[in-house]
């Protein structure tokens, strides 16, 4: 990286870090950067395009369409005399970066009406009375312990639970020895970078395509996210790089697509045959509609392939439940940074989530809330046959999200609809490296929405896409 | 630090860090560590005091005097014919370097028939009715967004509850806004250190007593935790250095006293001369028994002292549920942290707290409890009166734990203790650099047994310290 001096033009000193030759991407990145981080607050003055463009050396044309991109993108706003500003937090940086509300600013976020963004089930869904009687099942039944600092892997009765199931209903080969608890998956990640940089790694690779936060996860350890090309048979695994992967095999966000056999295959030899570590995050494996789930890939090589999954997409993302199931070398040295993280996992709701699995109630919970998006999905699908014409639909066959092909630029389109009140992003907001002119697609999630208000959502969508 | 080579004797190489001029303290803490991070693992033979002598240049009795102790501890064991060995994990590493049972390595721990160790308190007065209670009134009654990823700072009806609670309790200048919930103390430092070290801190003073897992949090984030001496006043707060200060004003840890008036305005007073943080551990400041608890240092300077308080000991540490009251300056970047860490503490018994609070329950729970664990202390200190006229009893006024001034070898006490049955710790073993010759004393929390076998651990105690 190289850092281009400050340039004072009109407005604030904008110190941008731009690497090599600064494209449009690379600039709407390092703006993206410097808004998200608080570098540029709230109603600073960009400089002119001319000024900009002056000072890095490049088209004015670039800067121009870079400006134009991220206020079409809300970041920014352009007004007739007063040039271009960071937006007010209208839509704060977090919600941008990471549209599963996961981030802090989270709580300035204004509401919008609807919400189709990836990331949230259906919060109405949680089953909050199963819940209460499985708890006065569980915690008068525990021993003492289990309320005090126990054994840092998590509770004893969720991990066996927890084995059973995901050898079951996901193929995983789980011992309960090997299941640690973690407090959600950005602590599973969390854990499993810093100790993989401590024994040495300083790149992991990444799908092309998926959430930033879990990039800035990575780089809070001190590791370095290397985008890997994803296409329609998932990613590239011939092209892994580094001491690492980070990949979403049975379903990829967000592109929809599961990873084809042989790139399974393939993904596993690289491990293997680069001493690497390929994280597998089955944020959604349970919800396959068209025909039985992909198996975990960790079955193929349970040493080099740690499983994470989590109760987030399958329960409620507040309970901040997730497993990993590691390898054997790989426990002790997760256990220590865990130790020093947060020591253990709260137990109460382990308990509660144990005695909910082994009474038949998970499954249940999960057959329910499968038909109840199958739905929904099903119903997005005719609706946009009928109404927007236009669109490609993709990635239906799992999970809570699709991916639209639009007839128009999508950027433009998510600016529309965030002014009347529905928030929907772009395929390129997920890309690592921002190309909005490669492929005009939205990433619609009918999973947020409570019922009353998914019909009203879905009506706007149609709106927008058919013009 | 130099690390000095590799020295291969009779048994295993030993690689051991020393610092300066090795004294028997330096040796005990650099076999503690090696022993304690599995890289001398169970069973391993050191080399003969007379060769590591030789190889580290220092006197022969100095390590075996080290050895001496090491085995009094029970971190080794000397058999005749056969040398001296690591120790089979009868008493695993993790137990003794944290004794609230905090580590990696805990669920291997055998179990002592009695458990006189501070940290944990009575894990049988967890009110597991009125909690259950507490979250059927509270689950049903939150909105649906409780349950999914929702503001990092914890749920606003338990900051609400809180700021009210700490104000009234504790003395906490503590507005909602500016509380953090976390996922247990261990969390609240851990962020707080990382903040502090990109912010460019490199020290933290913290007292030369305390829990070894607090100095591995702050080493693990990258700052030096540097001793700052300990008196019957509390700490020498016109030695703290460095960026910032880790403190337990209340009631310290393990010594048992307040900080003396004068020293908490000097300790506040240094922070704003230095442009540094205090960081106030309230670990136990409920349980106080002779008069009104000592109100929160926070209260001094809102902006320049972090309040931290838990649940840990109040309830139960299963529920890891912290809190921090954060000057404005630091909420930002803490949040910034959090969000890679766990995205936001588990939600639901955030809720249940909340609700527990509000309704009076937890107020009344502290009472109770502060009466049981009164008569507790009481008891223990009428039986060692009786039965140990050699033991002088300090600590007394407030928290979980008093500290015995013992009449012979608090390590020897401690290892027949242990032989027997009970688990039981020296003030060495909180000591940041040991030195067991200064002061023959033991910890000694009585807050751990369960009812039906405290009047056991008490019996045997006296027995030990009797003789």
């Amino acid at each position: 990286m190289e850092e281009r001096g400050a340039n004072s033009a009109a407005g604030a000193d904008l110190h941008l870090e731009l690497s090599g030759t600064a494209g449009r991407a690379e600039l709407v990145r390092a703006l993206h950067d410097s808004i998200r981080s608080g570098r540029l607050p709230a109603g600073t003055r960009l400089p002119s395009s001319r000024s900009l463009a002056k000072d890095l050396g490049i088209a004015r044309n670039t800067v121009a369409d870079a400006y134009g991109q991220l206020v079409a993108e809300g970041w920014l706003t352009a007004r007739q005399g007063s040039g271009t500003l960071v937006a007010e937090r209208v839509l704060p940086a977090a919600g941008v970066a990471t549209p599963g509300r996961e981030a802090p600013g989270t709580f300035d976020r204004p509401s919008y009406r609807y919400d189709l963004t990836p990331g949230s089930p259906d919060l109405s869904t949680f089953p909050r009375n199963e819940w209460l009687a499985a708890a006065r099942k569980a915690l008068p039944a525990a021993p003492n312990d289990a309320f005090g600092y126990g054994d840092p892997r998590g509770r004893i009765e969720l991990r066996e639970n927890l084995a059973d199931y995901l050898a079951r209903a996901r193929g995983v080969r789980a011992d309960p020895d090997r299941i640690l608890i973690c407090s959600g998956y950005v602590q599973a990640l969390n854990l499993l970078t810093d100790v993989l940089r401590q024994q040495g790694a300083t790149t992991m690779s990444v799908e092309e395509f998926g959430y930033s936060l879990h990039w800035d996860v990575i780089r809070s350890r001190g590791l370095q996210p290397t985008p890997v090309p994803v296409d329609e048979y998932g990613v590239r695994s011939d092209l892994l790089q580094g001491q690492a992967a980070l990949l979403t095999p049975a379903h990829q966000m967000p592109l929809g697509v599961p990873l084809a056999p042989d790139r399974r295959t393939r993904a596993v030899e690289w491990a293997r045959d680069s001493d690497a570590i390929l994280i597998e995050d089955d944020y959604d494996g349970e919800f396959r509609y068209d025909r039985q789930s992909v198996g975990a890939l960790q079955a193929l090589d349970p040493e080099r392939v740690v499983y994470t999954g989590t109760a987030s997409k399958s329960l409620a993302p507040g309970l901040r439940l997730a497993w990993m199931v590691l390898p054997e070398h790989l426990m002790e040295p997760v256990l220590a940074v865990k130790r020093t993280t947060d020591l253990l996992t709260a137990t109460l709701d382990q308990l509660v989530l144990a005695e909910y699995i082994a009474s038949g109630h998970y499954d249940r919970h999960v057959r329910r809330t499968r038909q109840h998006y199958r739905r929904r999905r099903d119903h997005l699908v005719e609706l946009l046959a009928a109404r927007a014409p236009g669109v490609t639909v993709a990635g239906i066959s799992a999970g809570l999200h699709v991916l639209l092909d639009v007839p128009g630029d999508a950027a433009d389109m998510v600016a529309r609809a965030r002014r009347q009140g529905l928030l929907i992003a772009t395929l390129d907001h997920y890309r690592f490296t921002p190309n909005p002119a490669e492929r005009q697609a939205l990433v619609v999630g009918y999973g947020t929405p409570p019922d009353h208000s998914y019909n009203g959502a879905l009506d706007l969508l149609c709106q927008i896409l058919a013009v």
